[in-house]
């Protein structure tokens, strides 16, 4: 399958050889062979050869990478709308609450929690988002963890094993013995189908001295670190998850300058999620200063059950302008190039010869109508691996 | 056409004879016949009789009246994206920038403003927008504004004459002269097709007298008043709307206590607009202030270029519940029967006997979805005066 996208108004690349780091063209054209981009540029200079490509004219509109969504909590049972209600009615969001959608997983077939992934998959990938991480994290037993890192191992290559997402109700005031368990048994039932490790390392979850042993197991196992820290207040997590050479640290809600300085100077990515300050109406963290410090931003969902249940990249993207002071471009750059960075992907997030080819026609002539349109489906066509998938 | 849509697992019917104003049911159905209501209830209820109608099963999702979107500038060509990232990055909002809009929508044919239209219409539409206001104003001159409330009222009963818009660059320093103009030739050219009257009172647009002469003179010519007040800062906006029985005043972001104590002893409802605070960066007003005193609150989106380019009446409910604390189920009637009161209509944003079938059903099982999950398309079908449209 070879496919010519051409007429093109306005080519966001991300291609890091571009003085611009969004790498945008305008009147420009791609070339997808097979699951690869063959070549992107100016429409007047496509290759002369190009022929017997089936041809799409993007009359003008906006063309993007496909949206990486680099943090996800999708293999859940029920919801908490409930609880969602209750907190915009006042209540404030604690991650104790993580509990109930956890007996809700337990309680699910396999059957059950599959339809649910991939109705979430289908959604996503209908709003642009063509990676998608998935972290278990709703079993914290060791046969429900292990199935949700399987499950969630059928459908993304991106899996995160999450069994320290918080303490279940049956180790209260052992939490201890259940990190034992975490880095004993769950990890050997886990690790063979995941590639990350993670840790909520926050007031009520986990400390950071459990926080270490958690991510050196995983490390210890092949799996690569990444870290939830600072969503409620700040601590210690951040500077943990440096260390440790972890891909990124998820949240940022609360940076301390000594965390903003060491991220800075660090190759781990901060991924900020705005749907969690959107949902729990926690402040929004300053993208300004962190960008302004020379720290690389990326920008994920979240999407789950409690703090966040948005699968919208878009609608991240236009809160992250709104509130937390990027421009369009930089956002559109960390919902893409940036969760590519925040899973150590380069074959994403870029179009570009030899890229995968996961692009996004929007229905817009450019890019800004992403947060100038916030709210609006503006996604017309989407391409996975070089397939039309919409 | 009759249909039956059965397994509604939560119905919103706005019914104003229930005790909740929502008038919510569960394990409900809905009989429509033709282009109207015929029946709704519990499912255990339908009529015995209803037979040989088209069965929708709705999977235990939730049903919605089609929202009645009574705030929108559809009809204009060209788009303010610059406008709007500047704003973004630290300029301030200013209605002068409807001048650049008003240049192309002159320069713009019938065909292009007409495509343009629709386009919009359809997007709506498949968002659950069944009714929409379309205003002129982007005209300013006489043939341009009457060009643009007959292209509106092509496409909707709802057509609101906004001559008085903003005095047009060719009448700087002479706005009284742009009044006469509003209220004479223009008024002649306009009010044939239109149902509504209506004024932007606010520094930098008309003075309170201005406003008055433009409403009397509407009203004079059988039009209904609609007033666009109190947006950039405070002003006496409202209480001429008051006065002279508008049937709503749009904005209301810099309300007084005066202001409010008049509302709510008043037939007039007050119409805010969340995506106008989300684009323009201004504070949100706070809403339960406004409904706690006894006003009537209408959402709409206002969708135009400059302000608020959004056309998702999901969106701004998720923004009302955020950020100007409504429940979710205000938010969903003020989205639906809050429009239709808006605009005087008791035909519509109501699931009840006789009145129109404008039904949404969501792709998720209750409404408060619409608020829990921002930003996401939650709309699965749609029908409009009877017809499934999506």
């Amino acid at each position: 399958m070879r496919t010519l996208i051409t007429n093109i108004g306005e080519l966001t690349t991300n291609d890091p050889s571009s003085a611009d780091p969004t790498g945008a063209l305008h009147d420009a054209a791609v070339l997808i062979d097979h699951g690869r981009i063959e070549w992107a540029g100016e429409a007047d200079d496509v290759p002369t050869d190009a022929e017997g490509y089936q041809e799409v004219d993007a009359g003008g509109r906006a063309v993007i990478p496909g949206f990486v969504d680099s943090h996800s909590h999708i293999v859940f049972g029920g919801d908490r709308a409930e609880e969602f209600e209750a907190r915009m009615a006042g209540q404030k969001y604690a991650a104790g609450g993580i509990r109930s959608t956890v007996a809700a997983t337990r309680a699910a077939s396999d059957d059950e929690l599959r339809a649910r992934v991939r109705g979430f998959l289908g959604e996503m990938l209908a709003q642009g988002t063509t990676t998608v991480e998935i972290k278990s994290g709703y079993g914290l037993d060791v046969d429900t963890e292990a199935r949700l890192v399987r499950l969630a191992a059928e459908v993304t290559e991106e899996v995160t094993y999450l069994g320290a997402h918080v303490v279940p109700i049956e180790y209260a005031d052992r939490s201890d013995e259940y990190v034992d368990l975490v880095v004993g048994e769950m990890l050997d039932a886990c690790a063979p189908h995941s590639k990350w490790i993670d840790v909520f390392c926050e007031t009520g979850a986990f400390t950071v001295p459990q926080a270490r042993r958690v991510l050196e197991a995983g490390i210890a196992r092949g799996l690569q670190p990444r870290v939830h820290a600072s969503q409620l207040g700040p601590g210690d997590g951040v500077q943990l998850a440096i260390e440790l050479g972890a891909a990124s640290v998820d949240h940022g809600t609360y940076l301390t300058d000594a965390d903003v300085t060491a991220l800075a100077a660090s190759d781990t990515v901060l991924t900020l999620l705005p749907g969690v300050e959107f949902s729990t109406r926690q402040p929004y963290p300053d993208a300004r200063r962190l960008i302004d410090a020379g720290i690389t931003v990326a920008l994920a969902c979240d999407t789950n059950p409690g703090s966040s249940f948005t699968s919208s990249m878009s609608f991240c993207i236009a809160v992250a302008v709104r509130e937390m002071g990027m421009t369009t471009a930089e956002a559109i750059w960390a919902a893409t190039a940036g969760g590519a960075s925040a899973l150590r992907r380069d074959d994403i997030g870029v179009i570009a010869p030899g890229k995968r080819a996961d692009i996004v026609l929007l229905d817009a002539p450019t890019r800004v109508h992403l947060a100038y349109r916030p709210g609006v489906p503006l996604v017309k066509h989407v391409w996975k691996d070089g397939a039309q998938v919409r």
